[in-house]
Protein backbone atom coordinates (compact mmCIF):
# COMPACT_ATOMS: atom_id res chain seq x y z
CA UNK A 1 0.00 0.00 0.00
CA UNK A 2 1.91 2.94 -1.23
CA UNK A 3 0.63 5.82 0.95
CA UNK A 4 1.16 3.26 3.75
CA UNK A 5 5.28 2.58 2.73
CA UNK A 6 5.55 6.32 2.17
CA UNK A 7 4.57 7.00 6.05
CA UNK A 8 7.05 4.84 6.90
CA UNK A 9 9.81 6.32 5.20
CA UNK A 10 9.04 9.66 5.78
CA UNK A 11 8.15 9.20 9.81
CA UNK A 12 9.39 5.07 10.70
CA UNK A 13 12.65 5.44 12.19
CA UNK A 14 15.41 2.40 13.05
CA UNK A 15 16.65 1.50 16.00
CA UNK A 16 19.19 -1.15 16.89
CA UNK A 17 17.73 -5.11 17.39
CA UNK A 18 15.46 -4.53 14.69
CA UNK A 19 12.82 -2.74 15.84
CA UNK A 20 10.93 -0.19 13.51
CA UNK A 21 9.50 2.81 15.52
CA UNK A 22 6.26 3.74 14.07
CA UNK A 23 4.77 5.60 17.17
CA UNK A 24 4.31 8.59 15.62
CA UNK A 25 1.32 7.48 13.71
CA UNK A 26 0.21 4.08 14.44
CA UNK A 27 1.55 2.14 18.15
CA UNK A 28 1.64 5.15 20.60
CA UNK A 29 0.57 8.61 18.62
CA UNK A 30 -2.37 7.23 16.14
CA UNK A 31 -3.39 8.77 13.09
CA UNK A 32 -6.77 7.97 13.06
CA UNK A 33 -7.74 9.19 9.13
CA UNK A 34 -4.59 7.05 8.28
CA UNK A 35 -6.00 4.36 10.03
CA UNK A 36 -9.47 4.82 8.06
CA UNK A 37 -7.29 3.91 4.72
CA UNK A 38 -6.11 0.89 6.43
CA UNK A 39 -9.19 0.05 6.71
CA UNK A 40 -10.57 0.91 3.26
CA UNK A 41 -7.33 -1.21 1.94
CA UNK A 42 -8.62 -4.17 4.04
CA UNK A 43 -12.15 -4.72 2.88
CA UNK A 44 -10.72 -3.81 -0.53
CA UNK A 45 -8.70 -6.97 0.27
CA UNK A 46 -11.10 -9.13 1.65
CA UNK A 47 -14.26 -7.76 -0.23
CA UNK A 48 -15.26 -11.39 -1.02
CA UNK A 49 -15.90 -12.69 2.67
CA UNK A 50 -18.30 -11.82 5.14
CA UNK A 51 -16.39 -11.03 8.02
CA UNK A 52 -18.80 -11.32 11.11
CA UNK A 53 -16.64 -10.37 13.79
CA UNK A 54 -12.78 -8.81 14.09
CA UNK A 55 -10.18 -9.56 16.89
CA UNK A 56 -7.29 -8.38 18.06
CA UNK A 57 -4.93 -7.87 21.65
CA UNK A 58 -4.09 -5.43 23.77
CA UNK A 59 -2.53 -2.78 23.45
CA UNK A 60 -1.69 -1.19 20.10
CA UNK A 61 -3.90 -3.80 17.80
CA UNK A 62 -7.09 -2.05 19.37
CA UNK A 63 -7.40 1.47 17.41
CA UNK A 64 -7.14 -0.06 14.20
CA UNK A 65 -9.02 -3.07 14.69
CA UNK A 66 -11.87 -0.25 15.42
CA UNK A 67 -11.39 1.65 12.68
CA UNK A 68 -11.40 -1.24 10.50
CA UNK A 69 -14.21 -2.41 11.60
CA UNK A 70 -16.31 0.43 10.07
CA UNK A 71 -14.86 -0.56 7.03
CA UNK A 72 -16.96 -4.10 7.70
CA UNK A 73 -20.19 -2.76 7.99
CA UNK A 74 -19.06 -2.20 11.97
CA UNK A 75 -19.08 -5.30 12.81
CA UNK A 76 -18.22 -6.20 16.45
CA UNK A 77 -14.19 -6.06 17.63
CA UNK A 78 -13.47 -8.52 20.90
CA UNK A 79 -9.28 -8.12 22.04
CA UNK A 80 -7.76 -10.22 23.53
CA UNK A 81 -6.41 -9.36 26.83
CA UNK A 82 -3.22 -9.74 28.77
CA UNK A 83 -3.83 -9.83 32.27
CA UNK A 84 -6.28 -11.19 34.42
CA UNK A 85 -9.17 -8.67 35.75
CA UNK A 86 -12.40 -9.08 37.93
CA UNK A 87 -14.15 -8.35 34.64
CA UNK A 88 -12.95 -11.76 33.38
CA UNK A 89 -15.28 -13.65 34.78
CA UNK A 90 -16.54 -15.88 32.19
CA UNK A 91 -15.23 -19.14 30.22
CA UNK A 92 -11.71 -18.00 29.17
CA UNK A 93 -10.34 -19.13 26.01
CA UNK A 94 -6.69 -18.72 26.16
CA UNK A 95 -3.14 -19.28 24.84
CA UNK A 96 0.44 -18.60 25.73
CA UNK A 97 2.20 -15.69 23.89
CA UNK A 98 5.90 -15.08 23.48
CA UNK A 99 6.79 -12.01 23.34
CA UNK A 100 10.19 -10.93 21.42
CA UNK A 101 10.04 -7.08 22.13
CA UNK A 102 9.18 -7.12 25.92
CA UNK A 103 10.50 -10.56 27.00
CA UNK A 104 8.98 -13.86 28.49
CA UNK A 105 5.49 -15.04 28.03
CA UNK A 106 2.30 -14.22 28.86
CA UNK A 107 -1.34 -15.90 28.28
CA UNK A 108 -3.79 -14.11 26.38
CA UNK A 109 -7.75 -14.53 27.15
CA UNK A 110 -11.06 -13.90 25.39
CA UNK A 111 -14.43 -14.68 26.73
CA UNK A 112 -15.31 -17.85 24.92
CA UNK A 113 -19.05 -15.90 25.06
CA UNK A 114 -17.69 -13.48 22.39
CA UNK A 115 -16.90 -15.74 19.45
CA UNK A 116 -18.90 -18.59 17.64
CA UNK A 117 -18.71 -21.75 15.87
CA UNK A 118 -20.76 -19.38 13.03
CA UNK A 119 -18.30 -16.46 12.96
CA UNK A 120 -16.12 -15.65 10.12
CA UNK A 121 -13.21 -13.73 11.65
CA UNK A 122 -10.70 -11.26 10.52
CA UNK A 123 -7.61 -10.91 13.10
CA UNK A 124 -6.27 -7.48 12.84
CA UNK A 125 -2.51 -6.55 14.29
CA UNK A 126 -0.49 -3.89 13.72
CA UNK A 127 2.60 -5.75 13.26
CA UNK A 128 3.50 -8.84 12.48
CA UNK A 129 7.61 -10.45 13.19
CA UNK A 130 7.47 -13.82 14.92
CA UNK A 131 4.16 -14.24 14.50
CA UNK A 132 3.26 -15.06 18.31
CA UNK A 133 0.82 -13.13 18.75
CA UNK A 134 -1.00 -13.93 15.83
CA UNK A 135 -0.46 -17.64 16.38
CA UNK A 136 -2.11 -17.08 19.59
CA UNK A 137 -4.94 -15.62 18.18
CA UNK A 138 -5.14 -18.40 15.48
CA UNK A 139 -5.27 -20.84 18.45
CA UNK A 140 -8.14 -18.86 20.37
CA UNK A 141 -9.95 -19.03 17.32
CA UNK A 142 -9.44 -22.63 16.57
CA UNK A 143 -10.57 -23.19 20.61
CA UNK A 144 -13.77 -21.53 19.58
CA UNK A 145 -14.60 -23.65 16.33
CA UNK A 146 -14.92 -20.54 14.11
CA UNK A 147 -13.60 -19.86 11.14
CA UNK A 148 -10.53 -17.13 10.17
CA UNK A 149 -10.94 -15.58 7.11
CA UNK A 150 -7.50 -14.03 7.09
CA UNK A 151 -5.29 -12.00 9.19
CA UNK A 152 -5.04 -8.26 8.10
CA UNK A 153 -1.59 -6.70 8.95
CA UNK A 154 -0.04 -3.16 9.05
CA UNK A 155 3.80 -3.72 8.69
CA UNK A 156 5.21 -7.12 8.12
CA UNK A 157 8.73 -7.60 9.31
CA UNK A 158 9.50 -9.68 6.23
CA UNK A 159 13.09 -11.01 7.21
CA UNK A 160 11.90 -12.82 10.34
CA UNK A 161 9.64 -15.82 10.16
CA UNK A 162 6.20 -14.97 10.92
CA UNK A 163 4.80 -14.41 7.87
CA UNK A 164 5.97 -18.02 6.72
CA UNK A 165 4.74 -19.51 9.96
CA UNK A 166 1.19 -18.27 9.26
CA UNK A 167 1.36 -18.61 5.53
CA UNK A 168 2.16 -21.94 5.90
CA UNK A 169 -0.67 -22.89 7.90
CA UNK A 170 -2.65 -22.68 5.29
CA UNK A 171 -3.87 -19.20 6.93
CA UNK A 172 -4.39 -15.92 4.31
CA UNK A 173 -2.18 -13.07 5.47
CA UNK A 174 -3.07 -9.72 3.73
CA UNK A 175 0.55 -7.26 5.42
CA UNK A 176 0.08 -3.74 3.89
CA UNK A 177 3.84 -3.34 4.21
CA UNK A 178 6.17 -5.90 3.94
CA UNK A 179 9.50 -4.80 5.20
CA UNK A 180 12.45 -7.00 2.90
CA UNK A 181 15.45 -5.48 5.14
CA UNK A 182 16.62 -2.14 6.79
CA UNK A 183 19.36 -0.67 7.99
CA UNK A 184 20.06 2.72 9.98
CA UNK A 185 19.54 3.98 7.06
CA UNK A 186 17.51 2.60 4.75
CA UNK A 187 14.21 0.67 5.05
CA UNK A 188 13.13 -1.66 1.19
CA UNK A 189 10.39 -3.21 1.05
CA UNK A 190 9.19 -6.37 -0.57
CA UNK A 191 7.80 -6.10 -3.98
CA UNK B 1 -27.06 10.05 27.05
CA UNK B 2 -30.26 8.23 26.80
CA UNK B 3 -28.97 5.69 24.16
CA UNK B 4 -26.47 5.05 26.30
CA UNK B 5 -28.34 4.33 29.52
CA UNK B 6 -30.48 2.33 27.94
CA UNK B 7 -27.73 -0.17 26.42
CA UNK B 8 -26.13 -0.26 29.67
CA UNK B 9 -29.40 -1.64 31.33
CA UNK B 10 -29.92 -4.03 28.64
CA UNK B 11 -26.64 -5.59 28.16
CA UNK B 12 -25.13 -4.21 31.78
CA UNK B 13 -24.26 -6.94 34.05
CA UNK B 14 -23.80 -5.93 38.15
CA UNK B 15 -20.80 -8.67 39.70
CA UNK B 16 -20.27 -8.04 43.43
CA UNK B 17 -17.49 -5.65 44.15
CA UNK B 18 -19.30 -3.20 42.73
CA UNK B 19 -18.23 -4.50 39.19
CA UNK B 20 -20.28 -3.23 36.43
CA UNK B 21 -19.60 -5.95 33.28
CA UNK B 22 -20.18 -4.06 30.35
CA UNK B 23 -18.01 -5.98 28.12
CA UNK B 24 -20.53 -6.27 25.23
CA UNK B 25 -20.39 -3.22 24.34
CA UNK B 26 -17.64 -1.53 25.50
CA UNK B 27 -14.22 -2.59 27.14
CA UNK B 28 -14.29 -6.57 25.57
CA UNK B 29 -15.97 -6.64 22.55
CA UNK B 30 -16.28 -3.54 21.26
CA UNK B 31 -19.33 -1.88 19.21
CA UNK B 32 -18.01 0.83 17.05
CA UNK B 33 -21.46 1.80 15.93
CA UNK B 34 -22.14 3.11 19.43
CA UNK B 35 -18.67 4.61 20.20
CA UNK B 36 -19.33 6.60 17.06
CA UNK B 37 -22.45 7.93 18.53
CA UNK B 38 -19.97 8.75 21.85
CA UNK B 39 -17.85 10.30 20.13
CA UNK B 40 -21.13 13.00 18.51
CA UNK B 41 -22.16 13.46 22.37
CA UNK B 42 -18.46 14.12 23.31
CA UNK B 43 -18.12 16.52 20.42
CA UNK B 44 -21.35 18.11 21.37
CA UNK B 45 -20.49 18.49 24.73
CA UNK B 46 -17.02 19.87 23.70
CA UNK B 47 -18.29 22.30 20.75
CA UNK B 48 -16.80 25.62 22.29
CA UNK B 49 -13.23 24.47 22.98
CA UNK B 50 -10.46 23.61 20.31
CA UNK B 51 -9.21 20.43 21.05
CA UNK B 52 -5.78 19.73 19.41
CA UNK B 53 -4.91 16.05 20.74
CA UNK B 54 -6.94 13.13 22.73
CA UNK B 55 -5.14 11.02 25.36
CA UNK B 56 -6.25 7.98 27.39
CA UNK B 57 -4.71 4.67 28.90
CA UNK B 58 -4.59 1.39 27.75
CA UNK B 59 -6.32 -0.65 26.79
CA UNK B 60 -9.90 -0.46 27.49
CA UNK B 61 -9.73 3.21 26.66
CA UNK B 62 -8.00 3.27 23.29
CA UNK B 63 -10.89 2.09 20.92
CA UNK B 64 -13.02 4.28 22.04
CA UNK B 65 -10.56 7.49 21.66
CA UNK B 66 -9.56 6.42 17.93
CA UNK B 67 -13.34 6.52 16.85
CA UNK B 68 -13.98 9.53 19.22
CA UNK B 69 -11.22 11.18 17.08
CA UNK B 70 -13.12 11.64 14.30
CA UNK B 71 -15.58 13.73 15.45
CA UNK B 72 -12.88 15.71 16.64
CA UNK B 73 -11.79 16.62 13.43
CA UNK B 74 -9.52 13.52 13.53
CA UNK B 75 -7.15 14.63 16.15
CA UNK B 76 -4.18 12.29 16.70
CA UNK B 77 -5.12 9.98 19.86
CA UNK B 78 -2.19 9.23 22.18
CA UNK B 79 -2.35 6.57 24.61
CA UNK B 80 -0.29 6.47 27.88
CA UNK B 81 1.48 2.45 27.99
CA UNK B 82 1.57 0.70 31.44
CA UNK B 83 3.90 -1.68 30.46
CA UNK B 84 7.76 -0.20 29.09
CA UNK B 85 8.88 -2.32 25.88
CA UNK B 86 11.82 -1.46 23.72
CA UNK B 87 9.66 0.84 21.77
CA UNK B 88 9.60 3.60 24.33
CA UNK B 89 13.22 4.84 24.12
CA UNK B 90 12.57 8.68 23.90
CA UNK B 91 12.04 11.17 27.26
CA UNK B 92 8.95 10.14 29.07
CA UNK B 93 6.10 11.61 30.90
CA UNK B 94 5.23 8.97 33.95
CA UNK B 95 3.00 8.55 36.69
CA UNK B 96 2.16 6.29 38.95
CA UNK B 97 -1.63 4.60 39.40
CA UNK B 98 -3.16 2.56 41.80
CA UNK B 99 -5.65 0.12 39.93
CA UNK B 100 -8.60 -1.38 41.97
CA UNK B 101 -9.84 -3.70 39.77
CA UNK B 102 -6.45 -5.35 39.17
CA UNK B 103 -4.76 -4.37 42.66
CA UNK B 104 -1.19 -2.43 43.15
CA UNK B 105 0.06 0.30 41.78
CA UNK B 106 1.70 0.66 38.08
CA UNK B 107 3.11 3.34 35.61
CA UNK B 108 2.01 4.91 33.05
CA UNK B 109 4.48 6.01 30.81
CA UNK B 110 3.61 8.73 27.32
CA UNK B 111 6.58 9.63 25.06
CA UNK B 112 6.97 13.45 26.21
CA UNK B 113 7.39 14.64 22.02
CA UNK B 114 4.15 13.50 21.73
CA UNK B 115 2.33 16.52 23.85
CA UNK B 116 3.16 20.18 23.52
CA UNK B 117 2.45 23.31 25.73
CA UNK B 118 0.45 24.58 22.58
CA UNK B 119 -1.92 21.12 23.36
CA UNK B 120 -5.65 21.59 24.53
CA UNK B 121 -6.33 18.50 25.33
CA UNK B 122 -9.36 15.95 25.86
CA UNK B 123 -8.39 12.71 28.02
CA UNK B 124 -10.84 9.80 27.09
CA UNK B 125 -11.46 6.91 29.41
CA UNK B 126 -14.61 4.16 29.42
CA UNK B 127 -14.74 4.35 33.29
CA UNK B 128 -14.35 6.54 36.17
CA UNK B 129 -14.82 5.45 39.54
CA UNK B 130 -12.25 5.90 41.72
CA UNK B 131 -10.51 8.23 39.22
CA UNK B 132 -6.96 6.81 39.74
CA UNK B 133 -6.41 6.53 35.81
CA UNK B 134 -7.71 9.94 35.37
CA UNK B 135 -5.72 11.57 37.73
CA UNK B 136 -2.35 9.88 36.56
CA UNK B 137 -3.16 11.59 33.14
CA UNK B 138 -4.12 14.94 34.01
CA UNK B 139 -0.13 14.34 36.11
CA UNK B 140 1.00 13.60 32.53
CA UNK B 141 -0.71 16.88 30.87
CA UNK B 142 0.96 19.22 33.61
CA UNK B 143 4.17 17.65 33.25
CA UNK B 144 3.91 18.53 29.32
CA UNK B 145 2.47 22.10 29.88
CA UNK B 146 0.24 21.06 28.15
CA UNK B 147 -4.26 22.13 28.52
CA UNK B 148 -6.97 20.44 29.20
CA UNK B 149 -9.72 20.66 27.79
CA UNK B 150 -11.79 18.51 29.85
CA UNK B 151 -12.45 14.76 30.44
CA UNK B 152 -14.42 12.73 28.41
CA UNK B 153 -16.22 9.76 30.37
CA UNK B 154 -18.59 6.65 28.96
CA UNK B 155 -19.84 5.43 32.76
CA UNK B 156 -18.90 7.17 35.95
CA UNK B 157 -19.43 5.11 38.88
CA UNK B 158 -21.51 8.23 40.59
CA UNK B 159 -21.71 6.38 43.77
CA UNK B 160 -17.69 6.75 44.07
CA UNK B 161 -15.73 9.48 44.74
CA UNK B 162 -13.46 9.48 41.63
CA UNK B 163 -15.63 12.17 39.59
CA UNK B 164 -15.54 14.51 42.98
CA UNK B 165 -11.66 14.52 42.97
CA UNK B 166 -11.50 15.38 39.62
CA UNK B 167 -14.04 18.26 39.36
CA UNK B 168 -12.58 19.42 42.59
CA UNK B 169 -9.25 19.79 40.79
CA UNK B 170 -10.78 22.32 38.58
CA UNK B 171 -11.16 20.10 35.60
CA UNK B 172 -14.12 19.71 33.49
CA UNK B 173 -15.76 16.28 33.69
CA UNK B 174 -17.85 15.05 30.96
CA UNK B 175 -19.51 11.82 31.67
CA UNK B 176 -21.93 10.25 29.78
CA UNK B 177 -24.13 8.07 32.09
CA UNK B 178 -23.46 8.30 35.97
CA UNK B 179 -24.48 5.66 37.89
CA UNK B 180 -25.66 6.99 41.18
CA UNK B 181 -26.29 3.06 42.64
CA UNK B 182 -26.81 -0.21 41.53
CA UNK B 183 -28.00 -3.41 43.20
CA UNK B 184 -27.92 -7.26 41.44
CA UNK B 185 -31.07 -6.32 40.17
CA UNK B 186 -31.18 -2.33 39.32
CA UNK B 187 -28.70 0.43 38.13
CA UNK B 188 -29.85 3.78 38.96
CA UNK B 189 -28.99 6.43 37.05
CA UNK B 190 -28.18 10.11 38.79
CA UNK B 191 -30.44 13.08 37.11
Amino acid sequence: MQLLKERILKDGKVKPGHILKVDSFLNHQMDVALFNELGREFARRFAGEKITKIITVEASGIGIAAIVAQHFGNVPVVFAKKTLSKNLDGELLTAQVRSYTRGGVYTIQMERKFLSPDDNILIIDDFLAKGQALLGLLEIVAQAGAKVAGCGIVIEKGFQDGGQLIREKGVRLESLAIIESMTDDTITFAP
